[in-house]
Formats: C-alpha cells, sequence, structure tokens
C-alpha cells in the first residue's frame, strides 16, 4: 500500500464498503462521544468521518491528536446508519474504523482557527497565511482564481493567440505610475526597473511580426496604499493584436470574458450585449466611466427647465460657462423621506445638497409635485420636467448644478445608492459595456495639457485632428465596464513615430524625452511598425466580482497587507550590509 | 472590406483565384523583372506573392517600398503558370495582382536583414531585437517555445495540478544564488528580494493544504556572466505535490516532459524507458551527474588489475587511500592513431594523459593488445581487463586514475567525445533517466560539512541518519538527466523540524540562523505540514532541446546580453535623483 493514501478524503462511499483503506489529511475537528472518537479527516479534496474505540489498537495514540494535525490512519470502511448518512459530503454514507495511525505532522497551538469561518483581525490572518488557507472560504476562491485564470488561457489559445513572456527585470517606462527599481550588481550605480505593466514590450512583439499575443502578465507598481489595490503587484491578461481596429479588439476579448464569467459566474445571468458608450455620455448618463447597468437609471440634462427660474441657485449658477443642471431620475423614490436621506447623502460627499422633486397623488386624485423646488419653479416647469424624465406618481428626481466635473462623481454614487435602496439595481447578473472615445488630453490642476490615459493611444482623426484643440481629441481608447467596475482598459496604439511625436509635444515632452523615456519602441517604429491595438484585464478584479470579494487579498494567495509588508515572510527587511556593498549602495540614515 | 485585411498572408489558395482581396504585411523581398515588380509580403502567418506592372494605378507607388515597409494592398488573385508555381508554401499556387496600396509604416535603412538568415554580431540581433526576430528561425524558435509551454500547462492540469502565482516582490529566500533586491520607498532603507525559485512559497501552499500545485514561475538569480544561463531571470515549471514519496513524484512527471517532448521533437525518438540511476553510480559510469544515455559506453573499475602491476604510476597512485583505476572502454576505437587522439584531448583538459591499450589482429591471426600500457602490465592482466570490459579485436580501453573526483569530470568529457567520435552515440532520439539519491552533504574546499544541493531535501534514513558521518548520508533528491543535459532537478522535502535542524546544524547553521532565513517556512511546519515533495524543470533548457539550439538568447524572446543589458531597452539605466532620494538611497560614487 502506499506510505501516505489508498484514496483522497474525497474518495469514498457506500461503493467502498468494507475496504480496508489509507487516508492522510489534517485533523479538521475532534469530537469524543464517550468513549467514541470521531474525527473529521479533511485534505485538498474533501473530508472523511473517520472514528475509533476502546478496541482498536490505535485509540491509545489518536486520543492525543489534535486540530490541524497531519495523520494517516490505516481502517476500514463501514456504512453509516441511515440516519447518520451526511447527504451534504460526498463521503457521507460511510465512515471509516481507524486501526493504525501515524502522526505526519504535529501541530502547536493555533493563532487561528481552521474549522468555522469566524472573522479574524487581518494580521493575523496574513501572519499565518498559511492557516488561513486552510480553511472553506479562502480555499475555494484560491482554486477559483486558478480554474479562471487556466479558462482565460484556453480561451484565448482557442482564439488563435500565443502567450509569450516579456521582461520582468528591465528598464524603467514610466507610465504614470511608480517604478520598482531593482540595483545592478554588475554596472554599479545603475538600475533596472520592474515593468508596471508589459506594455512596450507587447508592442515591440507586434513590431517583431507576431500577430496575436497574450499574457498572464505579473505588473508591479510602487503603489501607495489603498484598500481595493496590490500595493506592489498584480496580474493582468495583457493582450495586443496588429492590424485591428477597435472593432476587432473587442469581438477578439468579448467571447473570452463573457465565457469565463458565464463559466464561473455561479449561474447569474450575463448579458451578451456589450453596448459601445462614448465616455461623454457615460459620465452624463451614469456619472462614472465605469458604470453599473445593473441599475436602470440613466441621469439626463435639465437646465433647460432650470434657466432663469424662480430657483436661484440654479439660475445662477446656469449663467456661468461649462455649467449644467442634471437630473437623477427615482422610480418609486418618491417620498419626502427617502428623498431627504439622500439630499442629505449628497451633503456627507461634500456638496451642499441635491435638491428634489417627488410625484404623489393630491387630494383630488391628480398627481402634485411636492418638494421645495417644485415650488420654486412652479408647475410648468415642474412639469416639462416630469414629462423630460418620464416619471409619474411615486416616483422622485433629483437635481445637480454646477460644473459637471464638481458633481459628476457623487451624482454616480447617488444613482447608485438610489438604484440599491429602491430595489432597482439588478441582481445576479453581470452587465458589460465598452465604454469609448476617451478624450486624449486632460487639463492638470495647473491647467497644463496633459495624456488623460495612455500615452501610446492613436488620437481619432490622426495628425489632423492634433492641430486643433487638444481637449476635443479623442483618442482610440476604451475601457470595459462591468457591473460598476473596469474590467478592462485598452486602445489602438500609436505606431506612427510622427503623430507620435505630435501627440507628445502637445502634452509638453520634446522628441528628445520621448526617444529618452521609450527609446525601444521609437527604436523599433523606425523600422515597420504595424497598425496594432489591444487591452488588459485585471485578474484580480475578475476574480474578486466572480468570488464576491470586496477585497482584493481575498484572491490573492499570499497577499502584501496595506503597508506592503509580506507578514509571514518578513518582507522587505533590512538587508546585509555585504549585500549593499555589492551593490555599491548605501542607505541615508533617517533623522 | 476590413480596414486592413480580407485575408492573411497565408490564406489564399488556387480557390480563391478571381477574388477581390485585401492583405496586410511587410516587404520581405522586392524583385523588379523589368517592369514587373514582384513583392514577397509576409505576415505572421506566411507569405503571398504580389506583383504589379505599370497598367496598376498603384505601380508608382509600388515601386518605392522597400524591404520591411508595412504595406496594405489590394488585388485581385490569380493562378500562376503551371511552371510558376511553389509547392513549398501554402500559397504558392497564387497571386495577387496590386490595384491599390497603402503605406501602413515604412522602414528606415535596417541595420539588419530580415529576409535570409545572415550570421549578425549578437549585439547587433539584441540592439535590433524586434528585427531579429522577424527572421523565421527566430520566429519559429518563439512559436515553439509558446506552443511548448501551453503544452506543458495543459498537460499539469489535465494531471490535476493547479496552477497558483507566488508571489515576486517578496522576502530574501537563500539558495545557494545572489538576490535581486528591491529597495522599499515605504520602508526606508529595508528592501524586497526577487525569488531566487518560489520553493518555500510552494512548499507554504502545501503546508496550506493544497494538494499538487504548478506553475510555469519566473526566477530571479544575479550570476555573474555564464554563456548558457541568462544573467538575471528564467522560467520554471515549478511542481509540488502533497502526500507522496519520489516514485509519486517521478510518475507524475514523466508523461508530462515525455508527452512534450514526443509532440514536439520533431519526430526524434523519445525513450519511455527512464532508469533510476544512483548519483553514485552515474558518476561511476558515465562521469557525470547528467549522462548523456544516448552513447552506450560505461565506464568501468579495474583497479584490481593495476595494484602492483608493472605500469608504475597507476601501482604507485593505488597505495594512496581514495584512489581508483576506470576504464573507457572504446568499441571500435582500436587504433593508435585515435587512441593518441584520445590522449592528447586528456592533455587538453589538464590531465597529464589517458593510458590506453587497443586490440588488433596479430600476424598470425590472433588478437593481440597494443600500446605501451599492455607491455607494462603484461598479457595476462591485459587480458583479464580485455574480458572484463567485454571488447575485443578493433576496440580500444582507456585509462584514468587518482581521486576519482580528480578526473571524474574529463572522463566523462571524453565518454562524450569517443561516442561522437565512434558513431557509438544514437542520433535522433532523446534518453532520460532519473538520478537519485544525491548526498546530503558534502565538504567545502576548506575542509567544512555544506549541503551539497537543496537543504530542505529530506535525508533518507530520517533524524538516526544524521547521527552517522554526514558525508555518508543520502537525500530524497533527484535530478532528471536527457542527452546529457540537467532538465529537472526535485526532492522530497524536509517537513519535520526536528530533522531540518539537525540537518542544519550539521552544515553549521544554528536554530536562530534557520529561523531567520527560512523564518515563514519553519513558523508553518509548527502547525501540521504535510509529507511532501515535487521538482523544477527548466523551461529555457527544454526549449533549447527541441529547438536544437546552443544558446539560451535563441528560446526567450527579449533576453539580456552576457553583462546582463537589455541593449534594446537600454537597461539598466541611471536612476533619477528624485527616485534615489525617495528610495532613501545614496550610490556611492566609485573610484
Amino acid at each position: 500500500m502506499h506510505a501516505y493514501r489508498s484514496h483522497t478524503c474525497a474518495d469514498l462511499s457506500a461503493a467502498n464498503a468494507g475496504e480496508t483503506v489509507r487516508l492522510s489529511g489534517w485533523v479538521h475537528r475532534v469530537r469524543d462521544h464517550g468513549g467514541v472518537l470521531f474525527i473529521d479527516l479533511r485534505d485538498h479534496y474533501g473530508m472523511t468521518q473517520v472514528l475509533c474505540d476502546g478496541d482498536s489498537p490505535a485509540f491509545k495514540a489518536l486520543e492525543k491528536v489534535r486540530s490541524e494535525w497531519v495523520i494517516r490512519i490505516d481502517g476500514s470502511v463501514k456504512l453509516r446508519d441511515a440516519s447518520l448518512v451526511n447527504p451534504k459530503i460526498p463521503t457521507g454514507e460511510i465512515e471509516v474504523y481507524v486501526r493504525d495511525i501515524e502522526v505526519l505532522g504535529e501541530a502547536a497551538e493555533l493563532p487561528l482557527p481552521v474549522f468555522g469561518e469566524q472573522e479574524y483581525p487581518e494580521e493575523t490572518r496574513l501572519t499565518y497565511r498559511f492557516l488561513d488557507l486552510r480553511r472553506e472560504n479562502l480555499h475555494n476562491n484560491m482554486m477559483l482564481r486558478s480554474n479562471v485564470v487556466r479558462s482565460l488561457r484556453n480561451r484565448m489559445w482557442d482564439a488563435k493567440f500565443n502567450e509569450f513572456q516579456t521582461p520582468i527585470i528591465t528598464a524603467s517606462s514610466p507610465e504614470g505610475a511608480r517604478d520598482f527599481l531593482v540595483p545592478s550588481r554588475l554596472h554599479p550605480g545603475k538600475f533596472y526597473a520592474l515593468p508596471q505593466a508589459p506594455q512596450q514590450f507587447k508592442q515591440l512583439i507586434m513590431v517583431a511580426g507576431f500577430d496575436r499575443y497574450f499574457q498572464i502578465a505579473p505588473c508591479f507598481r510602487d503603489e501607495d496604499p489603498r484598500a481595493d489595490r496590490s500595493p506592489t503587484d498584480f496580474y493582468q491578461l495583457d493582450v495586443e493584436m496588429s492590424f485591428v481596429n477597435q472593432e476587432d479588439v473587442f469581438a477578439a476579448v468579448q467571447p473570452v470574458i463573457q465565457g469565463v464569467f458565464e463559466e464561473f459566474g455561479k449561474g447569474k445571468r450575463v448579458d451578451s450585449e456589450w453596448p459601445l458608450i462614448p465616455y461623454k455620455e457615460s459620465l452624463l448618463k451614469y456619472g462614472s466611466d465605469k458604470p453599473d447597468l445593473r441599475n436602470p437609471i440613466e441621469m439626463q440634462v435639465v437646465s433647460e427647465h432650470f434657466a432663469g427660474s424662480g430657483f436661484a441657485i440654479f439660475a445662477k449658477l446656469l449663467e456661468q460657462e461649462g455649467t449644467e443642471i442634471r437630473a437623477i431620475p427615482a422610480p418609486k423614490g418618491g417620498s419626502r423621506k427617502f428623498c431627504d436621506r439622500m439630499n442629505k447623502f449628497a451633503q456627507e460627499q461634500g456638496l451642499p445638497g441635491m435638491g428634489y422633486i417627488f410625484w404623489r397623488k393630491a387630494e383630488d386624485g391628480s398627481v402634485e409635485a411636492a418638494g421645495p423646488l417644485a415650488k420654486n419653479i412652479g408647475p410648468e416647469r415642474t412639469e416639462a420636467i416630469r414629462s423630460q424624465l418620464g416619471l409619474g406618481e411615486g416616483d422622485a428626481a433629483f437635481f445637480l448644478g454646477g460644473k459637471p466635473e464638481s458633481f459628476e462623481g457623487v451624482a454616480g454614487r447617488a444613482r447608485n445608492v438610489i438604484g440599491e435602496e429602491l430595489g432597482l439595481t439588478e441582481k445576479d447578473c453581470f452587465k458589460f459595456a465598452w465604454i469609448v472615445d476617451f478624450p486624449m488630453y486632460e487639463k492638470d490642476d495647473e491647467g497644463k495639457i496633459d495624456f488623460s490615459h495612455n500615452p501610446f493611444s492613436m488620437p481619432q482623426g490622426g495628425l489632423e485632428a492634433l492641430d486643433g484643440d487638444p481637449l476635443d481629441v479623442l483618442g482610440y481608447q476604451y475601457d470595459l465596464a462591468c457591473n460598476g467596475y473596469e474590467l478592462i482598459s485598452g486602445a489602438i496604439r500609436n505606431h506612427d513615430l510622427a503623430i507620435m511625436y505630435k501627440a507628445f509635444e502637445i502634452a509638453g515632452y520634446p522628441h528628445s524625452e520621448v526617444e529618452k523615456r521609450f527609446g525601444g519602441m521609437v527604436k523599433a517604429f523606425k523600422y515597420g511598425a504595424p497598425p496594432h491595438g489591444g487591452c488588459a484585464a485585471g485578474i484580480d478584479r475578475i476574480v474578486m466580482l466572480l468570488a464576491e470579494e470586496q477585497n482584493i487579498r481575498e484572491v490573492i494567495m499570499f497577499p502584501m497587507n496595506q503597508r506592503a509588508e509580506d507578514l509571514m515572510m518578513g518582507a522587505p527587511s533590512e538587508p546585509m550590509n555585504e549585500q549593499l556593498r555589492e551593490l555599491n549602495l548605501r542607505v541615508i540614515p533617517q533623522d
């Protein structure tokens, strides 16, 4: 017989009754029923109940085992009494009577119980990650992640993509975030960088003549702590294609992502209609460039109804350039209580408040508009608004005004809350949309023109478009939104050096700077670059959505904490003096 | 019609004759046949001949294109004259008459031609890697690598392994090589390290209750330059299993590796008999722990025939402790010319020479032994040697003496040369062997006992074995050899803390040092560790063997040069002062 097992802890069923078997696993739970010991023995595959009484030569040894000891047992498979059958587990019809036991690994007093799913401080969970991972939820999340990655890979391969590995120890390639640097020992004073993404390399792969690339690629960004991000590295499904336009990328990616959500979405409906929503429209309708389309609410511009109206705040606002009044319709939200709560929500989010109107049945049986705003603007304008928004008795609408960028974020969040609270937001489904036509440029806080997203994207309209107002230039740049999250970001790349130089010039980078920062790619584009484009999908985010987890650390095997520390392994740590000497580095003493 | 192509450059055949098509690709070669331009248009998939004459509106524009320009053409598919059909390519029956052309990407004068496979200096090839990769050989190598990795993954998945990603920014885990360090910005003065291998993490995954892990894992070692190694990072198929012994690992891995060699070995025979050869026996018989078993030569100990013999050098040698005389039989090597050449080979390798005997037909028709050695030891001993080695007329044998470690390496290399030169080494096959029973310890140059391989391996015989002579202790440690290369290294791990502390103690590491260096793993082993083991297979090495390449840079997409520089991207490079300041580091000025 094998040294450790004849079966896994999920294998045995009534068909094995009478067999002599060997099992190995962790002691999940011990119960002592007056002279009979019951142990739930657990391994990767499942759980088997084993038992022992004083008649067995193994009894004395088995009495000593504690939770999470690793043991090997020999015994015989017995059918359980019909009343004791556990239909919830595959091995629920049988139990194993133990005749021999070997302790393979003892366990000290546990800092974190594996049995049960009690909440424990994250500090403890991360320090003893190897115990936390034995718990059912985390174990399942890791298996889900493994299976999702497998499925993504297979789907990409089936779609004729090839997986290539790109360098990890490489050149700095500034893409908005901070690089992790790696000092070179052989070249004192010089540093490598870990790639923020394989962006340049995947474009070089296209220039090198390969047609469809993908990689489940590690990406490294030295981020300041944020709850929903790994502070050091994350994985993305990285994709690039040659001789394509935007629609080709969408057509290649949708079946992959949709397929994975259908496969692992626990039966939730996966919408196959993926609308293309221009960035500007998305901000207007949903207050976000990653709208949650499960929520049917669409905001509208209602400026005309407030211009010159009796509601002085909005009327005055509208006299300033670039201002708008937008309405969030709230079907079935027509109660003062709800409207006041939402007004308070807006205040908590930093706005002065949200005006509202709600419609109720008047004493005479007609529909009447209520709320201070309605009084201020009068019945005609109120009715025009109701009619534009398609609302009626029992409904409400909220109003926000000013420059859109000043309230769009709050409006988007209010839309989420309204959808949730009024039960409008669909449950148990995934809804996707491609957000397209992102602006190439934006003004930064100091009024300087800068790239708003990826500087490598192709501007729509090419070189000519760059002669106009930069803020009007749209890029062939797109995101995939799903249920309020950004799952994918991508672009058709700028493979034309003349356009690229010009695009960077507008953002204030002279040729020399472009060549210095993106030397490898610029050089390559001089020798025959094909039109190409692609995207990158966040693996952690996809798994989080599928696992219904809110915290990225629940879907990563060995995550850092938010202070970028690995509590289990003790990283980062002080280097040895010899290491610093070899690297020709000195740490500057802190005050 | 699509903006870039209706077909790829490998799609069109006689069945498309008469169709109007659109193709995009690189100008592989231009030929001007007196007013008719022929262009081989190339993309990832293949090549299509397109042509144009003065009657076409595209002629003027097409005249301007040069090698490696990217163009889009529209044209009509025509059957070639029977005499011009090229049966070597799938599109060889047709050509496309061009009516419209668009230049998608011009190319400057090429520093490296893509057409043809001329040798070019590696410096140029690496600087313009994107051009080099367009060449057929490198392109094919990359596709092979992609397909090999895919196949390895699928085979592992089919064998019920799960792929998990382990951290890349992590703690230093000394495993014999030098770490790459990554300075932490959030924790000034502290450093992360890039993993030399996911060794500790994969063991932790087993302790965390997962059963069968694999990963195509990047590994990082700050190596000094060596021709056959990447100086920074490489990929390995990393494998770990719980509740297994050595044979389970072999049984799991063989079908995966064998299958990949059968799939991609270009029809070469793949041996399915994988013998287990103890390390000591391998050194004796083959002079190497990664023997090339395509070579049938097995060395033997022939000390007894030289002890007290008339060949004084060997006779005296044998009076010293630990010395041996070994013979390399050389069937069909029985000529003085060959024997002298091999003797010279040994001298070039730093030995005083190799004694030899060869057997020839004497004038009387009998077999006679020739060579100075035969004369010295006389006919009886000579005959005993011949008989032991099973040699006869036309054969030879070479002799090396001393402490085995002083000549084993040369003996192994001589065996290779003899096998090659005498045509004994089989061609067109892959032969594998598991080398087992590696010693746990060795004496270093200063006579200190140290681990000879992986310190995490389980010593055979457990705790008791460690009470004896450390140099006698064997480990459950194994390598897979194939055609003279080491493809895999692995071990059953030491999951028992008592044995681990003792094993490290023997090598001079106190408990405190073990806990400091391998803190995460030591901590984990206190809470119920299962027996486990695994291995790691070198991806680059496997692809090199399959691609019949000698240089690792021929199977990596974007390799470093031997000075650990990326000539294309310009890494490593000087950091910005601001980056160093953020990291709290100062570079020590060089003299």
